[in-house]
C-alpha cells in the first residue's frame, strides 16, 4: 500500500539552501543541483543575482521547480548621518521590489551597526527604518524578518544580538509583516533561547529558521561555519523547539565556510541533505 | 597650598596590569616596569609564575611595592565526568593556596565549557564547584570572582556568557566571598549591561573591572584585543557606570594581542598608562 496522498513528503521538501552555502556555483547551476536532490527551496543572496534581473532569476528558479523562502540580505540601517539612514531605507525599498519579482516570501534583515554608537540608540534607528518599510512590504506581499546576529558582530554588523531585542521591535511595530529569523549560529548560546522561541511562536513572529553548526574551535569570525553535526549546537533539540512553537516554514541551511567552498560542491550538497534528513527525522 | 593629604592620588595608583598584557616580560621585569610607571597593582597569571614558588613571586612583587588584585585564572569546572569535575575542584583548592601566598585579593574564575553539553546543566556544575570552594576561599581570605566570557567562547571556554548568569550563581550561593569580574571585552554588547552593573553594585558582588577594547574589525577570536581607545567600547561611560555602582576596586588592564606582544613592551606600557589616565580623568 502506497501512494503520494498517504506518503509523508520527503524531508527535503521543506529544506531550502542559501545560495551562499554553495558560493562557487552560479544561480542556475545551484538550483539545478538543489532540484536534483529534491530540495524544495532556495534562499537567494543578492550577490547571487548580480548581473541579471530579478525576473530572470525567478524564471531560472521557477523552471527548476523551486520556491524562494527569502531574499538575503537587506537591512544595514545604521549610520550616524540621518541622510545615510534615509539612503539605506531607499535601498531596502528597492530590495522589496526585487523580492516581490523573485516571489520571495521574505527579506532577511541584517540590521547593521556603527562602531562606537550606543547599541540601544542604533536599535531605535532600526525600528524607525523598518517602520517605514512595512507598508511597502505589505503592499508587495513580502515579509520582513529581523535576524539577530551573534554578539561577536555587535561592533559593525548588527546592533541586535539576541532574539529579545528583535522581538521588542516586533512588539513595538505590531505588524504581522514584521517578524524574526532565528539562525542557530547566532543564538544557540543564549540562556533565554527556549523562552524566546516559544514567545515568537505564540506571537506569530517566527518567520525563519536557519541551520548550520558552530565549529570547535572556530578559526575565523566570519567564514568558518560548520556543516550540521560537525559542531556543538543541539540541532535536533532546537529543531524540536521551533516546531513545538508552531513553526511550519522552511528549514534553511546557511553555511559560510572557506573550507567547504573549496570542496566539491555536489558532494558537499549531498552531505548537507543527509545531515539535514537525520536531524529532521530525529526532531520528528 | 599643597600637601599629600589634600592631593588626589595619581590615577595609576588604582591601575593594575595583568601579566599576560606584557607576556614577553618575565615577572620581575614586568613588575619593575609597572612600578616605574607608578602602577599600583599586578594581576598575576598562573603562567607568569611557572617555575617559581608563590612565596618567591610574592617577594618579587612586594619588593617592587605592588599589590595583587587577582590570581588569573582558576575555574574550568566543566566536564561530563564527575571524577574530572572533582579533579578540577581539587586543582582550584590548590590555586586558593597559591593566591593566599601571593596575597592576591581574589581568583578570577573562567568557568569552562564542554562542547555539546547543555549550557544550563553546565552552569549547575559551576555553581556546585564554587559552592565547594567558598569555605576554603573564605578561610584563606581569597575572594572568588566569576568572569562571564563573551558568547563566542560558549562552546569551549565558558558556559557563563552574560553578567546575569554569574549574578544568579552569586544569589544562589549568597556568600560575600563570591562575586563577579566584569571585563568590558566580554560584556560590552549586552543589552542588560547597565542594569546588571547597578545590581552587582547593590549586591556587593562587583569584585573586579577589567579594561581593554574591541578592535574593529576583530581578526582573531582569542588574541586580538585592542588597547583602550583603539576599539569601539564606550570605556569612559562604562567606567562611570562601574564607579556609580559603588565600585572602588582596581581598574585592571588585560589585553591579549599578538600585535601588541610584538611591540616594544615598555612603549606599549607607556601608552597603556596614558590611555588609562585619560579614561580615569574623563570618568571622574
Amino acid at each position: 500500500m502506497s501512494g503520494t496522498s498517504s506518503t509523508k513528503p520527503a524531508p527535503q521538501s521543506r529544506l531550502a539552501i542559501h545560495t551562499i552555502t554553495t558560493k562557487p556555483w552560479g544561480l542556475a547551476e545551484a538550483v539545478g543541483h538543489y532540484a536534483a536532490q529534491g530540495i524544495g527551496g532556495v534562499s537567494v543572496w543578492v550577490e547571487a543575482i548580480e548581473g541579471m534581473s530579478a525576473g530572470e532569476a525567478h524564471r531560472i528558479i521557477d523552471d527548476a521547480g523551486l520556491r524562494v523562502p527569502a531574499l538575503v540580505r537587506g537591512g544595514f540601517f545604521c549610520d550616524a548621518a540621518a541622510s545615510q539612514r534615509q539612503a539605506r531605507v531607499d535601498h531596502n525599498l528597492g530590495l522589496i521590489e526585487t523580492a516581490a519579482e523573485l516571489r520571495a516570501e521574505m527579506i532577511v534583515l541584517v540590521v547593521g551597526a556603527v562602531p562606537g554608537e550606543p547599541l540601544d540608540r542604533q536599535r531605535g534607528w532600526v525600528a524607525d527604518a523598518i517602520d517605514r518599510l512595512r507598508g511597502p512590504a505589505a503592499a508587495a506581499g513580502v515579509r520582513l524578518a529581523i535576524e539577530p546576529l551573534h554578539p561577536m558582530y555587535a561592533a559593525e554588523r548588527s546592533c541586535i544580538n539576541r532574539i529579545a531585542e528583535a522581538r521588542r521591535i516586533c512588539e513595538r511595530l505590531d505588524d504581522p509583516i514584521v517578524g524574526v529569523a532565528v539562525d542557530v549560529y547566532h543564538v544557540w548560546w543564549d540562556p533565554d533561547l527556549s523562552t524566546e522561541i516559544e514567545r515568537l511562536g505564540r506571537d506569530g513572529s517566527l518567520f525563519a529558521f536557519h541551520l548550520c553548526d558552530w565549529r570547535v574551535p572556530t578559526r575565523d569570525l566570519l567564514n568558518d561555519r560548520a556543516l550540521m553535526g560537525d559542531g556543538c549546537i543541539d540541532l535536533v533539540g532546537l529543531t524540536r523547539q521551533v516546531r513545538a512553537a508552531g513553526f511550519t516554514g522552511w528549514d534553511e541551511v546557511e553555511i559560510f565556510s572557506d573550507e567547504h567552498w573549496q570542496e566539491d560542491q555536489a558532494e558537499f550538497l549531498e552531505r548537507i541533505v543527509r545531515r539535514y534528513a537525520a536531524i529532521d527525522q530525529q526532531a520528528g
